[in-house]
C-alpha cells in the first residue's frame, strides 16, 4: 500500500526512502555525512519530518539508533558514507545484532558502473573512489543486507528490510545505495512491493503440554528476557505471573521489567546476578523461559546452572536460539511470546494450578536474606567509594523520568545487581556483548528517543575513551545527560584477572603497562560539558540531588575503589548472609 | 621446518604463536587487552622479544600494524579480545585490506564448547560471554581467516596465514582463538605444517609481447604503484626506467618512490594529481602499468583518462585487478612485478628501443609549465594560510629522517600534489580508502617501525576526532610525532559539495548543522601533548624549524582557509600556466 502523497509522483530514490521511513513512524536519524552518501544526506537535509543528529564517528551511530529503537519501539535509522563510513559502522552494528534492535543502516556506495560485476570470480578489494563491497561484511550480522543495483527494486528491498528488522526477533538491516541509484528518479506506485510470509504461531498442543508440565511442577520459575518487552507483552506477562503466583527472575535486558520489590520478582540472576542466583536456579524443578536466550553468563554453558533434573521449557521467536540449547531443553516452542501468553491465558484456567505459595515464600526468604548490599556498607559508607554503594544511590535517586545506561566493565555488572527500578525507570544496556564505550551513544539515543526524560549514563574511565568523541555530540545538542564516569584507575577487571590467573603479569591494565588514564576534568572541559566530581561516599547523595536538579549535560567524575570487587555468586563458596 | 628452540617442547598454543612470529621477524604488536584474549595477552606479556603497544581503541590497532608493516616489510601484528574487540577492529582491517598491508589479527574467542556447532542451520547471534562469530564478517576482507577449533591444526593455520599475508598481493589475515585453544598444550614439532603452492610467473611470451609493443610505441608512459615497493623492486625499477629513458608517473601510494625532480618523474597523476594529469595521460600511446591497480581516481572509470586508442598493459599480482579492467586492457600479465622486471631486463636489449627523447622532453615541458604552486603564492604567502603553501613547506623542511602521514580530507589531496620527496622521505598514507582519522594510527605505527625517525603527521580538525583517543597513545609512549592539525573549520570538502550540488543545503558540515569543531589547544592539553599554533603564513617556516628541532610529540594547530580550494585537473577547463 502506498500513501496518497506518493501517488503518481516521480521522485529521487532517496526522497522516497525518507518518505517511507517517516510513514513508518521514525522521526530521527543518526549520521555522519560523506561524499559517497551525498544524495542520501541531501534528502535528509530537505525532509523536515526527520530530525538528524550528527555523530562524530560512524561506530557510535548504530548504538544511538539501537537505543532510540529500544525506547520508542520505532525503527532506528543510521546513514553513513561509502567505504570507511560503512566499515566504521560495523562495531555498533554488532551490538544491535546481538541485542536484537530494529535498526536500518543506509550506506552510500560508488556508482553501479564502478562496482565489480556480479559474476566476477575474483573480487577486487576496492573500487571507485572509496568503494567497498560492504554487504558480504555485514551479511552475517544483519537480518537483511542488500546493495540496490536497480532502482526499480527499491520499494521491494525497502519494504522487505523494514519487515525483517521489525518482525520476528528484531535486528539490524542494511541497504547500500550506489550513487546513481541514490538520485535515480522513480515512481514508487509503479514499483513491485514486498509480500511478507505469515508468522509461525505456537500450536495448541505445545501450549497444552506446557500447561500440563507446569501443573505437575512443585517449584516452577519463570525466566523473562528482552523478548517480553520487544514483543510488547509486558501487560500480559504481568497478568500471567499474577495469576500463576510463581517466582520470576530476569536476564540483564529484562532487568527493568518489574520493580525489584515486586513480591514475585527475584531480580536478575546468573553469574553476575543476585547472590542467591546459584541456589535459586538449581532449586527450580521447572523453568519456563520467555523471550530470553539463556546466555552463558545467565544459565551457564549447556544450561548447567539449572538442576540437571529440572524441566526447561523455552519459548522464543528465534529458532537458532532454541536449536542452540536443544540437547538440554525439554520443550522448545518457536513463536512470538506475546501470542504465546495470549493463547495460554485464553485456553487454560490457571486456577487449576497447584498452590506454590510455600515455594514462593522460600524464594522470598532467599531474597531477603541475601541482599547485594550488606547493611554495614549502606549504613557506614566507606572511602574510596564502593561502586555498589554509588550505583545503588543512583538507582534510588532516580524515578520514572530517568533512563539509565551502563557501559562495559564493573559498572555494567554492579548496575545489573543493585538497580532496583522501583519507580518505573527504564534501562538501556547491553545483553552480553557490552562493547567498551557503549554507554555514551546509548545515552544519546535515549535522549533523542525521550526528550523529556533525564538520562543517567554510567561509564568507566577505560570505556570512556572508546567513544570519547561523542561527548561533543552531547554538548553540541545540549542533551539532558548526566554522565557518571567511574574513575577506578581504568581497566580494573583486567588487573583482577591478570593478578589472579597470571601471577600478576600485567599488560595494558595499569599506568606502567600502557593503560594510564586521562585527566577527566580536562576531558569535560575540552568537550564542553560542565564538570563535577564526587570524591567521598558522604558526598554521593547530596551531589546526586544537585546534579539531577540541573538542566543540560553534566560530566561527573566519581572517584571509586581501583580494586573494586565484583560479587560473583558462582564463585562464592557459600552465600553470604 | 621448525627451529631448534621448539624441538620436542610442549608449550601453550599462544606461546608457540609468539615464538613463530618473532622467528619470522616481527618485533612489535599492537593491542587492547581483554578477558577473551587473556592467554594471548599473557603470552605477549611473557615474551620479551615482542614489544607491545597498547592502543586505546581496537579500530586503530590494525592501522598502526599496517603502517609498521609497510615501513619495515615485516608482518604487522594485532591482538584484540573476543566480541566487541574483534568487531571494533574491522574499521582498521578494511584499510589494510584495500592497501595490501600484510598484517595478522589474533582475536580471542569463547571456548569451543560454547560456540555453535559447525552444522547448525541457524546460527545464534552471540554465545558464551561476549562470543561472536567473527570469521564470516572478516572473510571477504582478509586473505585468510580461521577460527582454530582443534589445537593440533595451529601450526598449519599459522603458517598458512603467514604465507597468505606476505606473499602474492599482501593483505591482512585473521586467526581467531577460542579460550581453550589459547591455553592448550602442543608440541609444535609433531604438528602438521603448511606447504605453499608455487607462485605463477609471467611467461617469456608475455614479456616478449610487451617488449614488442613498447618498441612500437612513440609516446610510452610507465605508471608505477604500491606494488613496486611491496615486491621490493625499487632498485630494479630504477634500472629499468633509466635504461628505457621513458617518462614515469605514479599512483598515490607510489608517490614517494622517486623525487619529483627526477628527470623522468611526472609525479602523481589522476583526478587529484598534478595539473597536467589530463593532458599527460591522454597523450601517451602506450601505458605500462607496474604494480598499480588503476583506481578510478587515477585512471577514471573504465580507464577513461587514457586515450581510447592507447595500448594499456597491466602487470599485477592480483588476478582480480586484471579482470576488473579486462575490457579495456590490451595485455594483462599476472605475476610478481619484481620477477617481471628481472626477466624483462635479462631477456632484452633495451638499446633496441627507439629514441623517446622528444616525447620525454615534451613531458618535461608540461611539468615545468604547470607547477602546483604558482609563483605568487610561494613568493607572497597569504593569510589565511593556504594548505598548498603549508604542505609544501612541510615537505621542503623534511628529509630522509622523516616519515610523513596524511589523513582523509583536503590534506590528503594536497599532500599528494605538493609533496616532492627530494630527500628520500617516506610517506605512509591511504591509496584511496582514506578513512577519517587514519593519520594518527599510521603515525604511531611509523614511530614504532622507525624509532630513530621523526614522524610528520597531518590530520584535519574533522578527522582528528575519529581517533582522538590515540593522542594519549602518542603522549604515553612519547613518540617523536609532530602532529599538524589543519584547522579549517572542519569538513571543508563536504561544505564544498553541498554548496555546489545541493543549493547550499548544508548538513553535518558546519557549526550550525552539527559539525562544530573542538578547541584544539584544550585537546592537546587533555591528551598531554605540547601544543603550538601556526596562524600566519609568515610564521610557517620558522615554526616548522623550531618544531622539528624539538624532541618528543608536539601537537600543532595550523589555522588554514576554511574554504580551501583543491586543484582538480579533470575539472579545470584549461591547464593554468
Amino acid at each position: 500500500m502506498m500513501d496518497e502523497d506518493l501517488e503518481n509522483k516521480s521522485m529521487r530514490v532517496v526522497d522516497y526512502i525518507m518518505h517511507y521511513l517517516v510513514e513508518k513512524g521514525s522521526d530521527s536519524i543518526f549520521l555522519l555525512t560523506g561524499n559517497g552518501a551525498m544524495y542520501i544526506n541531501d534528502a535528509i537535509a530537505k525532509y523536515d519530518q526527520l530530525t538528524y543528529y550528527c555523530a562524530r564517528h560512524e561506530a557510535a551511530a548504530p548504538m544511538m539508533a539501537e537505543s532510540y529503537a529500544r525506547l520508542t519501539g520505532k525503527l532506528g535509522i543510521v546513514c553513513v558514507t561509502s567505504g570507511p563510513g560503512a566499515t566504521n559502522a560495523v562495531s555498533g552494528l554488532a551490538e544491535a545484532w546481538v541485542d536484537s534492535a530494529p535498526i536500518l543502516v543506509l550506506s552510500g556506495q560508488s556508482p553501479t558502473d564502478q562496482m565489480p560485476k556480479e559474476d566476477s570470480i575474483n573480487k577486487v578489494r576496492g573500487f571507485g573512489t572509496a568503494g567497498f563491497d560492504i554487504v558480504p561484511v555485514v551479511e552475517s550480522m544483519t537480518k537483511y543486507a542488500v546493495t540496490i543495483k536497480d532502482s526499480s527494486t527499491v520499494r521491494y528491498h525497502l519494504e522487505k528490510a523494514f519487515h525483517a528488522a521489525t518482525t520476528g526477533r528484531p535486528g539490524p538491516v542494511w541497504i547500500d545505495l550506489p550513487m546513481d541509484i541514490q538520485y535515480a528518479e522513480i515512481n514508487p506506485e509503479n514499483l513491485e512491493s514486498f509480500e511478507p510470509e505469515l508468522d509461525v504461531l505456537p500450536t495448541s498442543d505445545e501450549i497444552k503440554d506446557i500447561f500440563l508440565l507446569l501443573k505437575e511442577s512443585k517449584k516452577p520459575l519463570i525466566l523473562g528476557g528482552h523478548g517480553l518487552r520487544q514483543s510488547k507483552s509486558l501487560d500480559k506477562f504481568n497478568k500471567l505471573i499474577n495469576q500463576l503466583q510463581v517466582p520470576v527472575a530476569f536476564s540483564r535486558l529484562g532487568h527493568d521489567i518489574l520493580p525489584y520489590s515486586h513480591n514475585l520478582n527475584l531480580g536478575q540472576v546468573g553469574r553476575r546476578g543476585q547472590r542467591y542466583s546459584k541456589e535459586l536456579l538449581a532449586s527450580a524443578d521447572l523453568v519456563l523461559v520467555l523471550g530470553c536466550r539463556l546466555a552463558a553468563p545467565l544459565a551457564g554453558e549447556g544450561l548447567e546452572h539449572f538442576d540437571k533434573n529440572s524441566k526447561i521449557i523455552m519459548v522464543d521467536i528465534d529458532p537458532a536460539e532454541l536449536e542452540f540449547h536443544k540437547e538440554r531443553l525439554d520443550m522448545k516452542v518457536c513463536g512470538d511470546v506475546n501470542l504465546f501468553i495470549d493463547k495460554f491465558l485464553a485456553d487454560f484456567k490457571l486456577s487449576e494450578m497447584p498452590d506454590w505459595s510455600a515455594w514462593l515464600k522460600s524464594c522470598r526468604v532467599l531474597k531477603e536474606q541475601n541482599p547485594m548490599l550488606v547493611e554495614e556498607k549502606l549504613l557506614k559508607p566507606k572511602d574510596p567509594i564502593d561502586l555498589y554503594y554509588f550505583m545503588s544511590s543512583l538507582d534510588k535517586s532516580s524515578d520514572e523520568n530517568n533512563v539509565m545506561t551502563t557501559d562495559a566493565g564493573s559498572n555494567y555488572y554492579v548496575g545489573g545487581q543493585v538497580y532496583h527500578f522501583e519507580k518505573n525507570q527504564r534501562e538501556v544496556t547491553s545483553g552480553a556483548y557490552a562493547a567498551m564505550g557503549l554507554s555514551i551513544p546509548l545515552a544519546i539515543g535515549a535522549a533523542v528517543a525521550c526528550p523529556k526524560k533525564q538520562i543517567l549514563a554510567v561509564t568507566g574511565d577505560g570505556s570512556l575513551e572508546l567513544n570519547i568523541q561523542e561527548l561533543k555530540t552531547i554538548s553540541y545538542y545540549g542533551f539532558n545527560i548526566k554522565l557518571f564516569v567511574i574513575n577506578n584507575g581504568g581497566y580494573v577487571s583486567m588487573r583482577k584477572w591478570q593478578d589472579k590467573f597470571f601471577d600478576g603479569r600485567r599488560i595494558g591494565s595499569d599506568d606502567e603497562t600502557g593503560a594510564e588514564m586521562l585527566n577527566l576534568e580536562l576531558v569535560a572541559k575540552t568537550f564542553e560539558i560542565p564538570y563535577k566530581c564526587i570524591r567521598k561516599s558522604n558526598e554521593v547523595n547530596g551531589s546526586l540531588k544537585e546534579i539531577m536538579a540541573s538542566s543540560g549535560p553534566v560530566f561527573i567524575e566519581v572517584v571509586c575503589d581501583s580494586m573494586q570487587d565484583i560479587i560473583q555468586p558462582y564463585l562464592e563458596t557459600e552465600i553470604s548472609s
